[in-house]
């Protein structure tokens, strides 16, 4: 059976590429989607993308997902910064992490600098545009890989 | 084509009126939407008036607006405090945004003279009861009129 | 009429007994509620149970609740330390509210440390596993008595 | 005998609408005081106007006549961040007091999100240009009605 | 042999009753002493009550006392926010601890809501008046019941 | 000739007795510098009293009559917490200086916990309302006989 | 009867006048008790002197004389900075309290800043080295008289 | 016409070479004044000085002149570290201002390591006595030659 | 002509492998320097590998470099948290910088968590072990050919 | 007649080797005061050995020997963190002060970390188990000797 | 002998004039010298001129040269904010030192806003550029001179 | 074979007893060597001392002798409060390490009583002058044989 791996977009990620693109570049949501399912394919694992704006939904998928996923790629997006409940979830599926973030966080507000899922995620990639995404995938393999 | 505000209402706004009138007062959530519809028909405009107790609701539903708004009149109430993700969906709009406060926050709890939205609101109006709206709606219509 | 008493368990507490057992310990959640639900038949009242990981589920059930109940019980675990929310929900029922913690919140993260609800709640149990929920109904019901 | 509202300009107003366009606007502080009296004739209220880049001539002019007025509009200025003085010769008046802000003090330098001003007055209104003064006006006007 | 319990009562507790009864309800230190004694003897376990103004006499008696107690219930009163040697003293002990306030010690002054006890205790239970010490003690029991 | 000492009320003083005597008491500021001049007439001494709400002033006033002065009883009331320039021109008369406050300054808001005076006064009375006034004056003139 | 005054010396001051004269003066604590002595004949008034190193003393002493006495002088000395214990003492006496020190704490180590004991207190009396404690007693009586 | 600059002394530095000559030097301001007129004379341009221990009467000087000068010299004493208003007047001149001051305000209290005035000045020069002075006219005038 | 990539190790990293490879993991330098060399012949790019304990080495071989190189990767290692000089360094080249990490700064002590390099750097990867250094390597090359 | 030092024991030291082990080690207070006897005889010199619970006996034995010793050694144990009373009474003494910690306590809590004694000390030595005591001893003998 | 002044450049500052321009001006490192060296000539004193990116090479020069120079002008750079060791050697040398700055490093990144040197140093000037340099010199040459 | 400990002295510490005696004493570095070596031969050990101003070279030192070595004595002088790359080089050796500074620390500027070595270090000496020295060598040598 293949490997699976979860694949999470944060609140306000399903506007990227139509907003503030200065920020976030110009490419969709769907387009990142299609790369990691490139990356997917060619390493012969399955993805379970999901996207909410609701923390409870993030939560659900996790709590409901995590017996049968490898490996988790996140981006909390705002809820990086304020959700409590994220990283529990995360944490109890005992799964490697990684947070993802399009944008160098360390340039924005100072409120941006803190992450309450960093401390519990495997590796952190930020910064890079999409390739934070692609990288973040990638990583994980070899991470799984390596165990 | 008229223009168009959203008036967003924030956690436990349903029970204004019923509950804690020293600090928020005796008038309902209709009374106010009441007020805001007649000062919107004397100048000729629509309102989307939404309430929600969720979080990604209110984002799903500023996300899902924002192409048909001219500005936006939001009591983002508990989330004022604790909501990145309200914050990024506003300033992903473009729009003018008024902040909006029934009570004086500044003479509540520390934690409340915190506003994650103020910095990317365009006013704020706090602590004049449900005259707060009103005067909201109204800068708000002066403010586009500016432009 | 039975005194009517609301059990709320916040964020992650549906997987409780199935992850991270050497902090939670190994009950679920139903056997958590199936003692709750023997000591409300040895005095007669009624409990309404409900968990919920989003936070705007929750400030429902309370606003929704508020008027038929007489008292509450919750453990709002992630939403401890990040729901301003769920706090105004609470303060807005002047119901008694005992705040639960299955661990001792102290021994945990400096972000533990904090809690939005204790201000306001009438009494605090952490700390003592499942007990902490027993206890927290007992002390519950006697506070009630005692008015 | 009709009601006496104190409109009070802090320092460096008498500037206004000479530097700093992009911070404070074009109009002077003239142009706000026409558009002020044009609301106080239309509600037959008298308006009392004073500015002073002194902070002991403004706590005087407060002092002096807090017996004769039935509200107070006050932009502090710079003394938002620094006068205890204004502030307690304002709560001595015991009357409403709006507090003024042409521009978004959120979106300025750290120190100027602090007021000593906000904790004692009613309400607050930031950030709409001289529409902030114009709101204030008819916001206390409407509070005085309230009583 | 009975198992043997140490409840411990801090500073000003001898004054139970007497004095601010808003905050520390009518009940006498006697009278909590019985209640627990009640519970004591219903099962068959044998306490041990100490009270005392002197953070040298609590250390002491809890460095006396360890080696024939099988757990503590400590109201530490003043000594909670101050004394580092009470703390190092149970923590010498090895034993189950309950950490109790009458009052809702979040509600008071911002210095009572540090406890240098807490992090060591294995539960605390704060806000319930007396029944904060009964349901501290029958909580001992079955943590200890249950090991 | 008889020793001169400087007696100086700060902003707002001025309006004594007439204003909140919840906090400053019923008295006016007449009636404490008739108080202290009986003092002075019972000493053989000579007060120079004065009050202003700006701070230029009582610079100007310091600065003034250090050449002439043996001492100063100060108010500062809102300079207390805000002025470096009075501070300043008290350390550089070099005279005995008693701080005095009506209030006890350490039950209000917690700016006034801080003062720029204490360090450089040789003494501080506060919360002993007109009884500050007339002790800090008895004890200067102690002081003042001691060296 | 005599009204009754609980004078109390807080830790090390049995060792005043023999050590760091530089901070504290050359009088020791019986020369002090005899110049309050002298004020208390002339007033026609009892006072109970108390010295004590130990802080469950003070606390004892306080608790023990609170039926009995009609106001407080308290130096509390190093306890002043780290005594809640003391602290809640006072308050349940429901007396007045003078706050008393030898030096100006505000031109000592920053920690001397902070007392435990002024937002308590009546009122505060510090630097004035002997007269301190004169002018607290001499204060105290005319409090108690005023009420 | 000849350039024009102005010199500006803040708060008690009319009494300098008077008082605390250890820290401000033996020279007063008048000899200051002669050699800053000195270099004045020798690059043909024009001084307007100003001393004032009021605040409002500097905000007054700077908004009053502005129009009509090429820079400021300004030694802000006391005001350096409590005045927005100083500062919001020098900003809205936009001309190169020079912060100037005698002492090393890093060498003394903390409060003098904070200035409102540095992040709005063009330079800063501190601690070098009366050719503090010197070298900031000097350097203004190299300042205003390189644009 | 190829592009020219720099890779920078900072202190301690010469000993790899040798220790603590439960934080670092059992790879030497050598092995990481030929796994990006891989990638380096692979997309036809040269790399200029460079390890100093020296932090004024680490700052000459970026000065000295900068006009020949394309982007930078970076494994500040200590100097992450303690070099301004380093920061200024790669500031001036004006290249893309990724800084790397091979562990999860944020599980070790606090002051890891912040970096003088992230604001400045373009992206940041961290948590990876050696795939750390390959992923920037990648992300690097991907951010250098998107330009 | 011989040399006279004081070694002085905190709370909870006379569990010494009973007790968290791994923390303090194996030896008893008997066995490092019989070490320190062994050091006193070698060099001629008199000791006083105390040790107590109570922070007001180690103030009456500090102020009842100053007279008659010639230094302190001291392990304040908890004490070391919270008192001042302690800090004061050795200042007294004008003794040279050696402060002594078995554990290293940078290793321990954040509250650990801080010392009120050390400011006041000669010297500290610490982390060095029963040595830290021994190394004290002979250390102060050197420095009396140095004098 | 003539005087000799020690001149030191930190680190980058030998990329002066070809990177960031708009923060450093476009005068090179050698300009800067050469306009140096022509005021030490017109005085007739010799400049030692220094610069290293290698803080250990700045703390050799500065102890390997202390004992031949009458003072120091000190551009630290980012060592400013970072380095201890160079404050020390400063120190050590007992010298006039005037602590220079290009920019003003109070409109920079908030770390740069403190200065390691600043309170060792007899001046400091920032801001002007170029004319920091020659200002320092010039001033360092009056305070030897005023000596 | 010998044992082999490694004595690190820091920046500026070459000049010791050339400078400041008042902080440091009159021995230099070579009197301290001398000292140590004495109690090296007396032990039959064989010292490597080691004085450097240069970060980088202590990190080579320790890095290149970790593998021959039995434990390290270290002043880290002014690398104490900034130098995290020789933390982590002392942490790679998992060799005992005695922290050492000849002043007391705690005596001096606050930032000075932060060590970045501390928490990793076996045990701290202070403030006892050369002996500093000459204990953690036979503090030292104490442990080692200990294990």
């Amino acid at each position: 059976m293949p490997q699976r791996i979860l694949v999470i977009h944060g609140p306000n990620l399903n506007l990227l590429g139509k907003r503030e693109p200065e920020i976030y570049g110009h490419q969709t949501l769907d387009d990142i989607n299609r790369s990691l399912q490139a990356i997917a394919e060619e390493h012969g694992i399955t993805l379970d993308v999901f996207q909410s704006n609701h923390e409870g939904d993030i939560v659900d998928f996790i709590g409901g997902n995590m017996g049968s996923a490898d490996g988790i790629v996140i981006n909390p997006a705002a809820y990086t910064h304020t959700s409590v409940a994220i990283r529990d979830a995360l944490t109890m599926t005992g799964l490697p992490v990684i947070e993802v973030h399009l944008s160098n966080v360390y340039q924005r507000e100072v409120f941006r600098h803190h992450s309450y899922i960093s401390p519990i995620a495997t590796g952190i990639i930020a910064g890079l545009g999409v390739h934070s995404y692609t990288l973040a995938l990638e990583g994980l393999l070899r991470i799984i890989r390596d165990v």
